[in-house]
């Protein structure tokens, strides 16, 4: 069934200890979508300037992707330049321009109307909003943020947080967010904010999610139940290229590998766990969206079976 | 099978987020046999002072600890002052009083010489090499090591190196150890100084086993075959009242199992990192020894049971 995301759609300056590239396509809708049409129907809302060629266009369609919520205007796309040559973990922003995000304001196709599940990515919680309040009717709403909304524009995110039945967010945000060091009782916090799942991603170590009793509700399992955390490894890579897009493509597998699923209970949820693993594993190898743009369905299958291998007793 | 273990046996001074301890029983050798004891017979060597009193024998004896080769000495015993106060995944050392172990020579009792596995615990390197080649026919060593040998004792550490079957450090040791701040490349570098096996241990994100073709040769498996590294969980724990211990213990878990076993396979290899990790969540809910000292094994097979529920899709 169809993912609708929100997000943005951007160009991106890189530089790792493995090279450097002055403008690649990127964004964090970009990456999710690109991760996630291996598993279902994308749809994109997003704005992006004149500088947007249909070269740039066609890594979403030649993947099946719906581009017809990108809206063009004029002056130039969302343009974001940084460094992780002192830490491959955690990105230093050189440059960030906004441009055509400063005032977009996101319009919804008649044609994604049905969508059944919503991913709002790292973007400006109001817009999160906007989308998720002309949405109504979906079926499963997960989202994403990061410090400077955490920091600035918490109110703002709070109200984000209350309608999400899963946040996606990595350690330094899910601390920075509670207010507390601890990761569980950070998550037990942001669990009581809204959010009825929290995945965390801890970059090289995988991703741990926690539960609350309201996790799989809409399942019909009963809220009295207790679920353990969960955690899905990640791939030992001997080179990370480029992290840049690991968290969204990681959330791209999993809301991919959810929305391919009839229902959504905690096997399913493991499952997209370790699709998470996977597309993040396979966005690391190459700058920008060079890997992801184009893999072959079976490597995705047989890197599953590699997580598998490597975190399985059996 | 009986494992023999050199190392510190000490009284440390912690203070954590959750309370301060002025003198407790603790060293590596201590937390290690400890750990160990749940699986198989222990043995101990290591050098002790006036200070130590019959209830801190006790300690070990109740766990059937074999403390004929822990050496009364004159002077005071090792002393170690430590603050988890700004950071519970790194201490910070107040105080190191050596004391008696700056003039220690240890001997191996008779009733010692016929144990199988022999563990180097955090110690000396030049300790570690002379109760190494004092047991020229154990069928496994493991060992430990920690960021003061690796940097300023580096020969001498390279030596013992080149005769372990595996090695069990840290992230920030193991990065320091092959001079790389990729862990995978890391890893291959220190199998390449002389290591069957790397297990690097990532705290609360778990653990990693790195192996070579060598890793296995004592099980007869063809030397030509490659494994993956395989990732063994930690349990999200919400208080973590004193990490002192707690890589030792996950040492005593994984080695214990794997001498309680007849033979190293890859399969037990794995469990032994599920109960390692086992091991090492129990010392951190207490300050000292003061939870493993009293465990039922009937926990420890639940614990394992929730490692393996927190970590496997079905």
């Amino acid at each position: 069934m169809a993912i609708l995301v929100v997000g943005s759609v951007a160009f991106d300056g890189i530089e790792t200890p493995s090279g450097r590239v002055e403008r690649v396509l990127g964004g964090a809708a970009t990456h999710f979508s690109l991760a996630a049409s291996y598993f279902t129907d994308v749809r994109v809302i997003a704005v992006v300037g004149e500088d947007f060629t249909a070269e740039n266009e066609a890594v979403f369609t030649n993947r099946g992707i719906d581009t017809r919520g990108i809206e063009h205007t004029s002056g130039k796309s969302f343009f974001w330049a940084g460094s992780y040559l002192n830490n491959l973990n955690e990105a230093q922003t050189l440059k960030t321009e906004l441009n055509v995000f400063q005032s977009f304001s996101p319009k919804i196709p008649v044609e994604y109307q049905d969508s059944e599940f919503l991913f709002l990515a790292n973007i400006d919680p109001v817009l999160q909003a906007d989308v998720r309040a002309k949405m109504p009717k979906v079926k499963l709403v997960c989202g994403d943020t990061m410090n400077y909304w955490i920091n600035d524009h918490s109110e703002n995110l709070k109200k984000v947080l209350k309608g999400l039945d899963g946040l996606l967010i990595n350690d330094t945000e899910a601390k920075l967010l509670a207010h507390d060091t601890n990761l569980v009782k950070a998550a037990d916090k942001i669990l009581a904010m809204g959010p009825k799942s929290l995945v965390v991603k801890h970059g090289e170590y995988g991703a741990t999610a926690f539960f609350s009793e309201r996790s799989f509700e809409k399942n019909g399992t009963p809220p009295s139940k207790v679920f353990l955390p969960f955690r899905a490894p990640a791939l030992p890579l001997s080179e990370v290229v480029d992290p840049t897009g690991a968290g969204d493509s990681f959330a791209g597998g999993f809301f991919g590998y959810i929305a391919s699923q009839k229902e959504l209970t905690p096997a399913i949820f493991k499952k997209a766990m370790f699709y998470g693993g996977v597309m993040g594993s396979f966005a690391v190898e190459r700058f920008g969206t060079e890997r992801l743009a184009q893999l072959d369905p079976k490597e995705i299958e047989e890197r599953f079976a590699l997580f598998r291998e490597l975190s399985h007793l059996e």
